[in-house]
């Protein structure tokens, strides 16, 4: 039996963080390693200019991202990862499904209705500072998944809406066109959440991130600043509303986890806490870091890497694709 | 110097007839002839998906477009000639630009909001039936455009607010991003317009064309159903109310149509009129309609003609959108 096709995009905007790696990275690279699927991972650059007009971090984010799983060992030889805007046959589709897509659709989307909400509340228009590119990108990222006949769908729950409309854009499709595209499953991931330097979820647009391959002292400078109370060493701390203890735990193995909840009990310092926090850290990432500043730095290994994917991508886009511009009327004359 | 590069596409729905032909493709033609421009034609098929979810339809209207055109005598070495769809460049530069317009600009656009206003008028949900292609389509057709640096689009007048979208979408990207498109200019054209069978104006969306290269006994039956009134032979008609002298006026020399002018003040019956009418197209369109036969039939010409064309066009298209991609951020690793 084939294996089920996986398919994960990675928005490209932003420098991947502890937050990132805990909760996406991590797992989505073991998951690959097992082989269980068949996984598509895709660097999501022409859903990045939706959010940021700025080509030198479009750009750089792209890089960043790709030189990260790279170097935590993703195989792209069993899995297939690429560029989105490599794949030009995704913004074809795209426009193909928006003929089918009914706009009603796209005005119960809670990202478009959230931003009419803002602007309500504060007395603008319903639409002020919403592109066509924030309200329609469903639309580009049924594109994204059905290009691939891509079965699961691997998302938070804020996306699950996104599924299915890509559900519907296919159910729609396939009445009107004969069958057509698989329909696409979300499976939600309750990913694991990493508290930030503020205690609050780590996030780019909290400010409050510490970046995955920082070098070695930037990244201890980041650990020692995350936030802490005005327990003095030997006073008895709780782990449990610790974020440096959060943290720990997710790199620790079980035992470590253990050993760490008791030096918690016995008052351990917090300067002592985050030191041993970042030498775990550290030991733990030193390896890739090594690796990604080597692939960060080789631009033609990385353009190689992405062209490989994108070619393994495009041999599936490009059939499908003649399948549905056949089936909408778009085929050659004979 | 240069010549002024104009723009013109052409919706592959329907089956041109006499007032395409007066209206919009002989004058073309005539112009492509005069060489003053470097004129681009194309086959708008991606446009026509909004419009028509019938494939074999679809199919066979770019087919009856084509073959016409290239019947009548375009030349195709001096003009681009080609299908949309044969240019993969333009959707992607569709979402590009669809991630710099404002949602407010499509909520502006005429036809969609005869739309909504059809709806409420209805009193059914202001949405009802409208399709993301039919609210998104000037920024396809900002894409077609701006692919090409066109500065010119001779359009009707109500094509002219898409033209002032497409300035306005270009406008915003130069700002983002940096000088990168011309801003095209509409040139209106006040097409000649033609009545049809029932004396309204001759279009597909009353039932009341006359189609350009029906076959001889065909087109004679046609003109037969052309609507007049009751006035006898011998009876003096006026000219300037009738169809049928409005028809003959589209097709006869000067001094032909004063020559029936005289012949309606003198009582010709409707009958010798619409014969004489009918002698008069035949012989035009004879020698046009035989080699449109022979073309239609032969997809492998209509192909290799189109494909010449998408090549031209692709060999402008490709290094446009690599300076787009490059400008918003998507280039290469180096």
């Amino acid at each position: 039996m084939a294996k089920q096709r996986v398919l994960t995009g990675i928005t490209t905007t932003g420098t991947p963080h502890l937050g990132n790696y805990v909760g996406a990275i991590r797992p989505a690279i073991a998951e690959s390693q097992r082989g269980e699927f068949d996984a598509f991972f895709f660097l999501a650059d022409y859903h990045a200019l939706i959010k940021s007009h700025e080509p030198a971090k479009v750009h750089q984010s792209s890089r960043e991202i790709a030189a990260t799983w790279l170097a935590l060992g993703l195989d792209t030889d069993s899995t297939t990862f690429y560029r989105q805007s490599d794949v030009p046959e995704i913004t074809e589709l795209s426009w193909i499904l928006t003929c089918v897509c009914a706009k009603g659709l796209m005005n119960r989307s809670h990202a478009y209705k959230a931003a009419v909400q803002a602007n309500e509340e504060n007395g603008d228009d319903p639409d002020f500072g919403v592109t066509m590119g924030l309200f329609s990108y469903p639309i580009l990222m049924a594109a994204d998944i059905l290009m691939f006949n891509a079965s699961k769908v691997p998302v938070g729950r804020d996306q699950i809406q996104h599924i299915e409309m890509a559900r519907d854009m296919a159910q729609r499709f396939n009445h009107l066109y004969g069958d057509t595209f698989i329909l696409p499953e979300a499976v939600v991931d309750d990913v694991a959440v990493l508290s930030g330097l503020d205690g609050r979820k780590m996030s780019k647009s909290y400010g409050n991130t510490i970046p995955l391959f920082l070098p070695e002292k930037k990244l201890q400078k980041h650990i020692n600043k995350v936030k802490t109370n005005l327990l003095e060493p030997g006073e008895p701390k709780d782990p449990d509303s610790s974020t440096v203890f959060e943290i720990w735990k997710a790199f620790a193995t079980p035992a470590e986890a253990v050993e760490m909840r008791q030096k918690f009990a016995d008052g351990i310092a917090w300067g002592q806490a985050k030191k041993d926090l970042f030498e775990l850290i550290n030991t733990q990432l030193a390896p890739a870091r090594e690796r990604y500043e080597a692939i960060l730095a080789d631009g033609e290994f990385l353009e190689a890497e992405l062209k490989k994917g994108a070619e393994k991508a495009r041999a599936q886009a490009a059939p499908m694709l003649a399948k549905v511009r056949k089936a909408v009327g778009l085929a050659a004359f004979q």
